[in-house]
């Protein structure tokens, strides 16, 4: 017997559909946490749900769930999902295609009248990309309990506006507490290059990698570029430039999918011919292991002492967050892993450079991802684009993957 | 007999009522070009000037000369001056001092009755800084024929006002057309740590830094912070940062009073988790030899296709200033050395790395300037400082040096 396949092209519409819900003029979507199109977005997910014949409801933070009943009433349902909001000029797969996934193996399970012993849910997580409302993943974080219900609630956009006044005025803030969760499968497109530079068709994602993001202030002394003999100089920009270099360096050279990046940096005055005074920048440093991390960040903290020395300005490094790596549940890595195989995907195993729901998920669940090639690793741009065929293949694994853990109960015979 | 000196204490309390036009709550100047605190400025000048019995006028840019004569006709005047303009955030000193000392010389000549044989004439140029209506040393430039008059009446402030029209407001359009200069002196602070970090009194300058100044765009490719392994990035910021070690290398490797500066640096997009795909920055380049500031400009340009090639970006370096060195009169550089000596002040030769009036006026006349310390080197700052010592000191080296140049006619014996 040949296995179930999904319906390719049903999710590929489905996304299309999706995608016209805060279309942009470039051709990517606007649709901002908890804004009218989120409202129109969740009202399509929640019709598309129902008429897969699934029971809806929404929690107190707005998170939706849509239930397809198993076999065992006692068992924990099988959640799949990922989140419906997008980026300012974010794409149309960000999200959108780990929930239109689930409600694509819903509708392949139907067609097939299999039944599954435990029942499966399908999670649009509230504001996973905390562009309007930080910080981000602030649904899956109330609901795994890393954020207090209040404290999310409370949190304002750029208006003043929260996200209580928004929840109820887009009529989506529920009552429902978190509940038991079986295990959590997500969907995504890989967002970075390697993928599609390997021609591989499926990521076998094995974790999250740890974060640990600094704000780094480097104190000099303006003065005159004329003037100013190049002995008696306190540049804080040439001391900021040799820490961007050695974030680079550390990040080339230490090992666990090492990753450093200095994305923000600003100079004062940053006046042509003044020798700049100060400079306020960022650094992260990402890593598979959190004793690498550490050990990146104690390299750092080492050089940035060296630094201060030879360029005779202080240098302040302080930390704003830190997460740490994640790493997903094995057997159901493992159950990705042979559901590709089967289908007869190209796979490898990958691991996700950023943050995701299934991150926060991991922390009460046995979690995994599926990662898809994005075209060129873009996303968060209106640009982004994967195909029809690599997210078909993505939902097969995440078909069979839930199907393992799920159980099958009974199904129609072809 | 003691050598002339002139009167210190006057000098000082003339720089301090000056700088009461405009001064500002910490103790700074703000007296931008033909704002109505210029037009007050230039009121109290010319009429300190009329009170020593000069002969005032203004030419077509604004620019103010008071003349004592001489007692040969023919002689062009000794002009001594500098400019009455501030930088925004200005100090007592800069500019101020070389108008207020070419004053006093008058006022202690006056005192001693000496008549010199050629004319003394002291100027204050229009809008030396340029903060408000670049380019700056504006009215030298036209003196000196650098700008053509209407190009300088017809820039603009940011609010849209020309200079003719500011001109003509705070009533200082004159008519004069420029006349020839027997020889020019300008006494300054230092702007600059060399001689307060040496403990000298006197800087005999001998010219000013060639100045050569870029544009430059490192433009590489944005990417996620997370998902982009490192040997998969194309980052700007990375890039820029070796190009501002290398400016700072190279200022620092080559001789000639070199300087190198990286004062503006902007990155795009400037988020905390993107790799930044775009940095613009500006480059500056200083030295007294115009052959070795092309060397170190050919040396920049040959690293900038080093880091073109290792971080895969591409650099453009586009030039858009360039200022030859230049060199003040020996005879005169040597009348200010012999001056400091004869009074016995400490002294040592010096270059300008900024520019001053005096560097366009030695395009028409043989040109010199006096150098006096000031606090920390610090300039274009509101805790700009310099002691009222060191200022008669520099105003005594300016009489003796405008003397042996006018050549004394007659004086009172004592």
């Amino acid at each position: 017997m040949k296995p179930l396949r999904v319906n390719g092209e049903r999710l590929w519409r489905s996304l299309m559909e999706l995608a016209r819900i805060g279309a942009t003029a470039k051709g990517g979507v606007k649709r901002l946490a908890l804004s009218d199109v989120d409202r129109e977005g969740r009202d399509r997910f929640v019709a598309w749900a129902r008429e897969a014949g699934m029971q809806t409801r929404c929690d107190a933070i707005g998170n939706l769930f849509a239930l397809r009943h198993g076999s065992d009433a006692r068992a924990a349902p099988i959640l799949l999902g990922s989140h419906l909001d997008s980026q300012p000029s974010g794409g149309k797969f960000d999200g959108a295609y780990g929930v239109m996934a689930g409600l694509e193996v819903v509708r392949t399970l139907n067609d097939a009248a299999i039944s599954t012993r435990a029942p499966i849910e399908v999670a649009a997580w509230t504001n996973e990309e905390g562009s309007r409302f930080p910080p981000g993943m602030m649904g899956s974080g109330v609901f795994t309990g890393v954020h207090a219900l209040d404290f999310a609630l409370a949190q304002k956009d750029l208006d003043g506006v929260t996200v209580k006044e928004e929840l109820e005025r887009i009529g989506y803030r529920g009552s429902g507490q978190p509940h038991p969760v079986g295990a959590y499968f997500e969907a995504h497109i890989e967002q970075g290059p390697v993928l599609e530079a390997t021609r591989t068709q499926i990521g076998v994602v094995q974790g999250a990698l740890g974060q640990r993001w600094f704000d780094v202030i480097v104190t000099g002394q303006d003065a005159h570029a004329g003037p100013t003999p190049m002995d008696k100089r306190q540049d804080a920009l040439v001391a900021a430039s040799r820490l961007v270099i050695e974030v680079n360096r550390i990040a080339t050279t230490f090992p666990d999918y090492a990753r450093g990046t200095v994305g923000q940096l600003q100079v004062k005055p940053n006046s042509r011919n003044v020798v700049p005074g100060e400079v306020r920048m960022s650094t992260e440093f990402r890593n598979a292991s959190d004793a690498t991390l550490l050990a990146m960040v104690e390299e750092y903290r080492r050089v940035a002492k060296e630094v201060e020395a030879a360029c005779r300005v202080s240098i302040d490094v302080r930390e704003i967050v830190h997460f740490p790596p994640s790493q997903f549940a094995p057997e159901l890595v493992a159950s990705v892993r042979e559901a590709a195989r089967a289908l007869g995907f190209s796979h490898r195993d990958i691991i996700s450079g950023a943050g995701h729901d299934a991150v926060y998920l991991s922390r009460v669940a046995p979690t995994a991802m599926i990662f898809v090639p994005c075209e060129g690793g873009i996303s968060h741009n209106e640009t982004e684009s994967a195909t029809p065929q690599d997210l078909a293949a993505g939902c097969d694994v995440l078909l069979h993957a839930v199907l393992a853990r799920a159980g099958v109960a009974s199904r129609q015979e072809a």
